[in-house]
């Protein structure tokens, strides 16, 4: 072999020019540049030759949310807008923290299915689905639930101790709307909310006024 | 011509045999066989050789639903399972009655982005984004709002006669989820709803009651 | 429930505080800002800051096109360009007005399905598939016919007043391809056209006359 | 390295105990059961144990294919439907021979972009767009001409030689509509036929006499 | 308030038949059945009236992996294959465990991105991209790196205790190609191997034998 | 059928009047700006009205690579950034040229499946999937291989005279990572490099002489 080797010692050179170009990483990723115009498919990409190691990496899943709230819960996304190497890549990540007594109230995901994983703690975690079928469940250390995009669901922490989750989602922005912010939290008349959800004028009322809305 | 016409005559057999022969249809269409297996992409396609314009056909938009209900509304679909032409086509329909009165209460599609047009009547349209932000409007006769995929939406009828409205949706199985429904239609434990929701008990058991669910 | 009411009243600071924060819009809409770079997914996002409720709704579909010209037929688009929110959902639609003997001719949606709406009237309505067999029926009132993406079909107005059609695409700009603008409205060479179309001459001369085509 | 090569070796067993056991090819390929069910995503898959090299093979394109005929061309597929292995792939190819003052009619590919590429001979090209602009040019042994989804293309030998052609496609089945044969190979009654492309009656007769066409 | 009460729950029955119904859960959710026919798109789905909470939720990630092997690291999936709930919705998990000085080797997933999540312990994660530069970085506990689909990427434990990671992937069945069982596992001819790769004939033989390839 | 002519002829303004008016292109094709943004589904669009034929035709796959090299080898591109009329149509071309005893080593695309077509001389061909199962095969004139997106796999040339070929990729930027190039062209730490690889110290730093890389 020490001929081939020799020959391929000395074509070193050759070898070096010879490899494909591929000046555009469009293919590889497209780390997103915040600055720059978002389209549907997501941010404009990072010049790839400012590109380095620490566009591939997140660290903020790794701090506990602040749960000192009133649905003692908080949730740390690692959306493409926080983590700019998901841009494109059809993922996400988030962390939740669930403190004793906690809850994420019921929500949807509009543009993206999830996979809900408890690292800690007991969870009951609930799914409706279009015929308004109910699934139930429990979920301990290491289980895992899916929720399929746009279906309304919801977890309570069902133990003695905080509950840490983290979600998977199959886009990189997968958006959030909890039904209570969402109904509550804004300044549709109360008239009208009362009419398109059938809740009574005095609960509407009550809950705009927790939840910051007007009306 | 018409010595080419003589030679186009001439050769209609060779004409004839010339031709790209598609047996398969899998690229023109794929008619739901209703019967068959279902994917995530869809139905399983009917025999080729048995289609034929009734499939790509459909009538039930022209009958006016029944809108004698506590709603006074009714949704009549063309989906592809009503509808077995649209299978795979990214595409569906649905005719909405709303009566004086009426109204379709907050709801989202899961699968599919929808616009809305009004053909008769007038009609109070609401949209909330995922950062809580609303968006109401009246629209009449002629007019189309689009809710994009996911997002609460619900309409009211605010005019003195039936309105009358077609949706198209951006997919042949759009979904639908109605809060009401998805909430109180089933056997979900009033404990979690209440918890889940920051309903108080005295409605949950109401609505409960109203949309036929238990627990 | 009194006490978890005044702890709710309370706490409506730290409530409002408790939200997912979504300051970008990516995974909810991206209404088209025309003036900006468009990809192959679409227009460029606006601000979402400068989104109200008139970016959701499009009036144009309410006005009858004119009819007045050769065809007796006229299109209204709402695509993308016409309806900047529609950008990137995957729907788009358009009503279409054919007056008496009216004729939407030959023609070809490249890029998206079609589902087509008999608001009024009766039409003839034809398609040819890929392996050239034709799909012939009238539409009544109610009726709904659908073209999968990218195959000839036309229509024809059989009745006595004009026929109002609205026309639901699986793509936010279909495009629009008539068959006899394409081969008669340009400066292709009659001798390659009559090539690549076996028309005579003489016909080929008429047409390219009647269409505003030369050469 | 001695002996980290011995323990290697002693572990290879487990070694070959440790692998990511795959057993389902979902992700891997899809080799079309042309007997299966049919779906929009394309063919059902054959059984992964049976899969062979030959699965993966397709030896049609050498041949070239008879241009004895009215329009003298052949176009020898390889669609997923003669070649398997392509089903689910996105990505079709054909073989195209145009003897000497042949040509292939101006068609659509309903569900795939092209690309022409010219292995011998001249070849003159043409595109329309939605626009009806036309573009225009003459292709040589080596050129690439790309025909973006659904839009009118045609091709006429210009050359003294036959042409050969390999045409590749973005879908496993693109699907193939030759105006002249969806306009009058079919029985598509021709009063309706001049009205929907304003051909003059002796046109259309004379046409579908020539393939095939009646009515 | 009092009469809307009684109305309402007079009217139940009237509530219950109004609902959209929706018997075919296409839209929201395509339980895989393991033993029917799959396609391009995933496995065909089991019959949603046998669908019950069970099928949504997976306890496999719980369970540590044996990494008593070779390379120290065991791989445990929660693919589609695994996790029948997973299927048509883009998501996948797997779980990782390396133990002191163990590596997952140089690899790609042919058909979904990656977001590393190391959950417990130091790993070093390397990912080149198409340009052949290299990214290198050490992640600890909280920290995650995301690899775009089909690029090549290897991770080491650097630390005193086992490595426990979660990895979410952009689709349902991501794959798994590790390199050195590509090259080294099977059958394919030395020489064939010596010249696709540049490595060295006892390199080759010796690491065939490693991996239990023969050839 | 003269009055009928008479009428066209008479309306020509009318009917050049009539025609959907289509501005926009972004439905039939966005050729790629190389000097606008880049995003997840490609680049920006050219201005339209400075689209010519040039913008559809390359010339380049009709030159012949500079195979003296190494590998005796040369790839030339014809993808997006090469050939912008190709930008987000999914689909791309390279030519290969192996001349005799050459060899494009083992490989993968990221982002694209990819037919290898034969249109000179022999080439053994291998595949190898992810359950690392291997196809080889020796593919001559006129034969067509698949090779499934995100796969290994590699040419050699084993005919007397130079291979050359032609391969379609079902994406606009495949991309492409040589295995021998990602791991041993850049600066990899050796040891990482051994551990990750199990590939020996002296081959490892052998190669990455060959190669061009160091560390």
């Amino acid at each position: 072999m020490a001929s081939s080797t020799t020959a391929l010692v000395i074509t070193i050179a050759t070898i070096a020019a010879f490899h494909f170009s591929s000046p555009s990483h469009a293919a590889d990723f497209c780390i997103a540049d915040l600055k720059g115009a978002q389209g549907p498919a997501g941010y404009s990409c990072k010049n790839p030759a400012n590109v380095t190691v620490h566009d591939f990496v997140f660290a903020g899943l790794g701090v506990a949310g602040n749960t000192s709230n009133t649905i003692n819960a908080a949730v740390t996304p690692a959306f493409s807008t926080q983590f700019p190497g998901l841009n494109g890549l059809g993922l996400a990540l988030a962390r939740v923290d669930i403190a004793p007594g906690g809850v994420i109230p019921f929500h949807i995901h509009p543009a993206a299915s999830e996979v809900f994983h408890v690292l800690q703690g007991k969870v009951i975690s609930g799914l409706v689905d279009a015929s308004n079928k109910v699934y139930l469940t429990t979920l301990k250390k290491g289980d895992i639930m899916v929720f399929p995009r746009g279906l309304l669901h919801f977890q309570v922490n069902s133990g003695k101790s905080t509950a840490i989750i983290i979600a998977s989602f199959s886009g990189a922005e997968p958006g959030l709307q909890l039904i209570d912010y969402a109904l509550f939290a804004n300044e549709l008349p109360s008239e009208l909310l009362e009419k398109s959800t059938f809740l009574d004028h005095v609960q509407v009322k009550k809950l705009k006024g927790v939840f910051g809305g007007s009306g």
